[in-house]
């Protein structure tokens, strides 16, 4: 088996692992490949919810012919009780007789020791195979375990001046179906999706999935400061189905608190930062003890300017149609107070694509 | 010879036109390849200042070798005496047996006139070969012809929130080197750079072609009603090398008129439109008069925005830079009034590539 063929199946790993990004928080979306002579007698990934994990289903897959073969896994495998037995012991007792892995799992009950238990019974480990592309693909978790926050996303749909709206507050639709689609596939892909009070009031949205089917809606994040949010809206009114968190202020009226409470949504309180808002550096610390990897903002330009200005989004995806709004327009991002040119982060631009009339564009943070 | 040798070959004489964008005006910027026995053995395309033409340069290299020759040319040729003999005749006394042409030429005094000299001459023709990429090709050349007017691209580089400064006026740099190389590019093959008095005044650019050796700079249009524009500039400096033509209106003052032609600028009075700013479509209408063909607007965002509402630009040439600038910095494009996002054109996404660290797209008006 040479270092290539060991990269090309753990690229079908990562791909398999894919599937259950935005579905398996707080647990990493891990993918896992048994092979033997050259054809695969097993594959699973990390199932919605987290549990079973991807090496499991692999194996019980493969049953018997797992015995001499090689596990192929993204992250290395647990070494820990949790919900579930320790993978590591999993592939010990199912006889394989040499692991791939493509990066060490950074959690402190695991860090190395899921490599240790495998290597203490003699399985022939091999490490660090395609660790850069699992970097990205476990970004969420990783962010979670090492930041102690989750991963963001800013999604940006603007016209090619920048602007989300109209005047007067028309929005629908700057892109076109192809983009919005795709949008719909970035909620898939992620935990939960973040709004501004605003952009709920002006909205109404649901900002559940649509057109994936059986897979379920990210966690619905809203900031409102004083929960002055009306509940009769389709947020409050699929509240028991969808989780809704609401991202209050200290000062969030007691009667409004019940009322969300009632309706179903969980309440997290955010310390205000110097502007006397919630935090947004705070908020994600919260949203990460609670588990989240994944978050995608929508908006609104307020709410993405505070991001942008706390330093917050690691990866922007811009979504721009082929039509002017004009400066009177609603901007995608509100101010950021910039003393300086040289003050502004510069982001990396990551790729491009054209969707339907409309430009897709992604930029990294890189950190 | 096949319809796709032909096509081939017609790629090629393209290919040898285009070097003769933004330097061939009030001409087209034409290319010619005469090729025998499956070999070139003349090539050329118009000359700086739009003379000799293509045909000619090809014929003269040919010599002898052009008798029973193929002649491919990017567009019909011309038929009529000007300030060189027609290039048909030309072609009919070289003795070449076949001329293979992309497009017809529009204007009135060739239009089918120089294939029917051919003929009559006993020269095969074959026409209609890569019309497409030869209406692309000659696009501003059919403007002017076909409108009166040249072709207008308009030209936006500003950050990933459509800004091109920030609130105190900082633009230097929003984009990178190579952007700003690729903008020379730009202006290399425009026949005129046109911008507004704000942002004449705001940047004192000199507007010329710099990194592009002995290729000539392209005229320097600005657009200022009452052409209170600073004489102590690097415009005025310049006025005398590279052309430098003032739009005004009807109400410009005579001291300043007598000023700015005393300094070597040619002045050309536009009418005021409904918002009692020079009109540009007027202003284009003049240009085309004044023989241009390809114009390249480098802002600022009130004149893009006039451009846009009058449904000027016929492409979009979008330099994104990977940075927010935020809602108080300066906008790409001005207030445009729109009612309805309905009313905004669509513009087509004709392409994208990475520049260095940013995003250029290509947006295309289709007529």
């Amino acid at each position: 088996m040479t270092r290539s063929d060991d990269a090309q199946w753990m690229a079908r790993a990562l791909s398999l692992g894919a599937r259950g990004l935005g579905q398996v928080w707080p647990n990493p979306a891990v993918g896992c490949i048994v092979v033997k002579d050259q054809r695969v007698v097993g594959r699973g990934w990390t199932q919605p919810g987290g549990r079973p994990h991807a090496e499991a289903i692999a194996l019980a897959q493969a049953g018997e012919a797992a015995r001499g073969a090689t596990a192929y896994v993204t992250l290395e495998p647990c070494a820990h009780h949790g919900k579930t037995p320790p993978c590591a012991d999993a592939l010990v007792t199912a006889g394989v007789a040499r692991v791939v892995t493509a990066l060490e799992d950074p959690d402190p009950r695991t860090a190395g020791q899921g490599i240790a238990r495998l290597s203490a019974a003699g399985i022939f480990c091999e490490t660090n195979v395609l660790p850069d592309a699992a970097r990205r693909a476990h970004a969420g978790f990783l962010s979670r375990v090492e930041r102690g926050r989750p991963l963001l996303t800013l999604k940006l749909a603007s016209s090619f001046d920048g602007r989300i709206a109209t005047a007067s507050g028309e929005s629908k639709w700057i892109t076109g179906p192809a983009a919005r689609h795709a949008v719909q596939g970035l909620r898939a892909s992620h935990d939960a999706v973040l709004v501004g009070a605003g952009t709920a009031r002006a909205d109404d949205p649901a900002l559940t999935l649509r057109g994936y089917g059986e897979r379920r809606s990210p966690v619905r994040v809203i900031i409102s400061r004083r929960l002055d949010l009306p509940t009769e809206s389709q947020l409050a009114r699929t509240a028991r189905n969808v989780p809704l968190w609401l991202c209050h202020g200290p000062d969030a009226p007691d009667d409004r608190r019940v009322a969300w409470a009632k309706a179903g949504a969980d309440l997290i309180e955010v310390p205000l930062g110097q502007d006397r808002h919630p935090d947004p550096a705070a908020m994600l610390q919260l949203l990460g003890a609670r588990g989240l990897t994944r978050v995608l903002c929508e908006g609104g330009g307020m709410l993405a300017a505070s991001l942008i200005v706390a330093d917050l989004p690691d990866q922007l995806v811009g979504f721009t149609a082929g039509l002017a709004l004009g400066a009177e327009g609603q901007p995608a991002i509100g101010p950021l107070g910039l003393a300086a040119l040289s003050e502004a982060r510069r982001y990396v631009l990551e790729g491009t694509c054209k969707i339907g009339p409309d430009l897709m564009a992604v930029w990294d943070r890189r950190r």
